[in-house]
């Protein structure tokens, strides 16, 4: 199963790196090394010692050079091996590492890993709506979800479990005469919309402290945008009815998948907020409430169904398809051709 | 190493759905959902929703009705979806899982994964020696054991590995000048019966808990029958000599084998008495030793030699035979020549 | 990855035979019984009964006989089975294990598991400078490293990795003008010595414990002599400089690696001093600190570097080598081209 190489892949939360200098990730199957330089930039390359392979986070580190914890080559934030202390002292040519585009965007460090010369800064997705603004509070996760990503991605453009799998999120008791289901998925380029829409329905339970004040019937929108390879923006709310949005509490959220390798996934979300804010509680409550969801419910499910499948390839197994998947299968689809072109370009097929 | 499909495999105790009313058992490779239904008849289906394959043992059971716990999807004691609460609401129609002939005969349920049109109830292996009788204590227990099948089977049909492997069962000090071995195999179509007999011999040790009048000197049989693919009656007992087996204690005993995958084996033992019966204690007691014997004995043995082959196929090392695995060695062939038939007939081979 | 199998590898420390009897070891990839005779002398056989593979070194040992747990046949030291204690008591010809010369030389035991044909004790390497001797003291372990043998091998035979992964036996500080570091690789035959040495230098941090006297400028050196397929001495010591290696301490160690599987190696090693011999604390010290340098700093790195690499084969990853790998990559040469060579004689490739 090969990955999409020519992306923006979210690498870590530029928070990260205010507690530590620099670490190792596992990013596409690839062991990274993820820094801040001195001058206050980001950087990332490969994290094997082109000589012995050895993990370059493990040895030390002066100014804005990497020393290889074995064999002491020290490797600049570009990867090349600037020096071999050792007796002779001649740097190999091939001593070097691969050096990945790591820029800053929205809170967020996106990497290219695959051609550099294509790695377009305009082709990042577009969360500016998560990022520190005034009148919103924002949070963010980071967590490994054991499940290939495509797994991840179904289960984030999917409405419909919600009902089954959240207890805070679920709608309670019945809905009025007058409730409405709105879906529809639009495709935009490579670009696809998944809009949901309930209108006049009850409130979910975590509403209750959300938005203390919202009425008994409300209207809920989650549209998803999902854009290659796995990055989802959520936008999502709950308003009194018939104030086309305006009223009431906007919940935007960034879901941002990287395969760590086939069998796991690095999971970065944040949530914003336009209520309760300025309130260090409810950001906590909120982070641990949705670090929970994701984690233990959807988490644990999409583990589930991976351990059931015995394999990480869905289609193989032909599942039933049901309406709520039109918009994953859609992105798979994509996703798909976009790999297999990228793989034919390269010659790999 | 393909499984014989079209056989009778026990799948659980009858008790075993007395404290729960479902639960998810791998048999064959295949998770299973086995429940007790309303009407007090047994089922059991697939136990992955073909949707996700998220595991229906975690979803809610409301009457006969099992819950997709990811979305939702119902299905009732047949393995078809009768509902999709989703919007829509269509039920596609692959929508259904596998539903495989449960029925319960001698306190177990037996479990057929193979041709339902083909699962005769006749075929189900005799074993109202061992269901609860008046004069009669049983005891029942199952277990995993890290091992093939075979491997288990193996150990079952060989009465020579007690003198070296069970303390409490191995004959004390020297044998009497009269001491005879009795054994033989006979075949009676694709039933195998394998007889032992040790007449005028020394107690082994448990004899004293289990027939406390027992005379110094007595008579031990122990006659096999397997049936494929791997169901054991064990009919033992000791017996005073010369009394055509009559006075003594007789302890027949099922050891059924069903395969959870090709490398760990569900062993579902039970064991009748005609001794100490309605003594709570003694029932207790036995049923501990013979788990021990059989976890701790005989389950790390063959557990060690599968880990010694490194394989689960024992006549790819061309393994020394000699004359006590006469039995098993029948048992196999028998075994093999069926599953081969299977293939054939399925055009898999 | 095929081993050299017409070789002398280390089996155990005779010491180990001290306090048990017998034990069982995985060597080449397979499980040996390892044992001390009556009559003093050391074998060596397969572990694993031929017929049901169970492991021998669980069953009971009598005199000179091994009696395999799960059904009581007999072997003897050679690996001949000598006794079927069940009815009939016919020994199968095949049933014997395979028998493996080992023999003990130098507080080491050393096995052959190719062709016992040729398996000429002179080829043993020379380890006499590690035998207990008049004012010397001797001090051994043993561990398993997770990583495949050539890697631990390629540690071993490069000296510049010190620096960076050993603290106490780094240089300290700048080193003086006159400072030299001497190297050279000479091949005799299939046998390589790789020279280091470093005149005029500072001392190491561990040289106040091994050696308080020790001038503040010393001159170490560490020849390792090399023989197929992974053994190692390295001639070490510190002495005063122009004193040709005479005054000083000397540190002749022994390293000999046999690979447990491909990806798991036993590691032997044995450091003999002149210096504060006779006290029974500076043992246990250095025993502990040789024990933390090569599990813990050596081990651990080496485990690294088996992992990021994601394969045991380090030549396939296209290394960058230095001038430091000279010796290892002769070393490796030479053994890649035994193993071909037995492989082709033995018709395998």
């Amino acid at each position: 199963m090969a990955f999409l190489m020519n992306a923006w892949y979210c690498a870590a939360w530029t928070e990260e790196l205010e507690t530590e200098d620099r670490f190792a990730r596992k990013l596409l199957g690839k062991s990274v090394l993820i820094f801040k330089k001195q001058d206050g930039t980001y950087g990332a390359i490969g994290n094997a010692c082109p000589h012995r392979f050895a993990p370059l986070n493990k040895g030390p580190r002066e100014g804005d050079t990497f020393i290889c914890p074995y064999h002491g080559l020290e490797f600049d934030t570009n990867g090349r091996c600037t020096r071999n202390p050792n007796e002779g002292g001649t740097i190999p040519r091939a001593a070097r590492v691969p050096s990945y585009p790591l820029v800053e965007r929205d809170s967020a460090l996106w990497i290219w890993m695959g051609d550099p010369k294509k790695a377009d800064l305009d082709l990042i997705p577009d969360f500016s709506m998560i990022r520190a603004r005034e009148g919103w509070n924002v949070v963010r996760g980071h967590h490994v979800t054991k499940a290939n990503y495509e797994l991840v991605m179904d289960n984030l453009m999917d409405r419909t479990h919600v009902q089954f799998l959240h207890p805070l999120l679920k709608l309670m008791g019945e809905q009025p005469e007058n409730f409405q289901r709105i879906q529809s998925v639009e495709q935009i380029g490579n670009m696809i919309w998944d809009y949901h829409g309930e209108v006049n329905c009850t409130k979910y339970p975590l509403l209750d402290a959300l938005w203390p004040e919202a009425p008994d019937i409300v209207e809920n929108y989650f549209d998803v945008r999902w854009e290659a390879p796995s990055n989802m923006l959520l936008n999502a709310g709950t308003v009194e009815v018939g104030t086309n949005r305006e009223v009431g509490v906007h919940l935007p959220m960034s879901n941002l998948l990287t395969p760590a390798d086939e069998f796991s996934t690095h999971y970065f979300w944040s949530q914003a907020r336009d209520k309760n804010i300025g309130r260090e509680e409810m950001d906590e409550m909120i982070k641990a409430g949705v670090a929970h969801t994701f984690q233990n419910e959807d988490g644990e499910m999409v583990a589930d169904c991976m351990e059931m499948m015995g394999t990480n390839d869905l289609m193989r197994l032909n599942p039933v398809m049901l309406p709520g998947d039109a918009a994953a299968v859609r992105a798979r689809r994509i996703l798909s051709s976009m790999i297999a072109a990228e793989q034919a370009e390269a010659g790999l097929v």
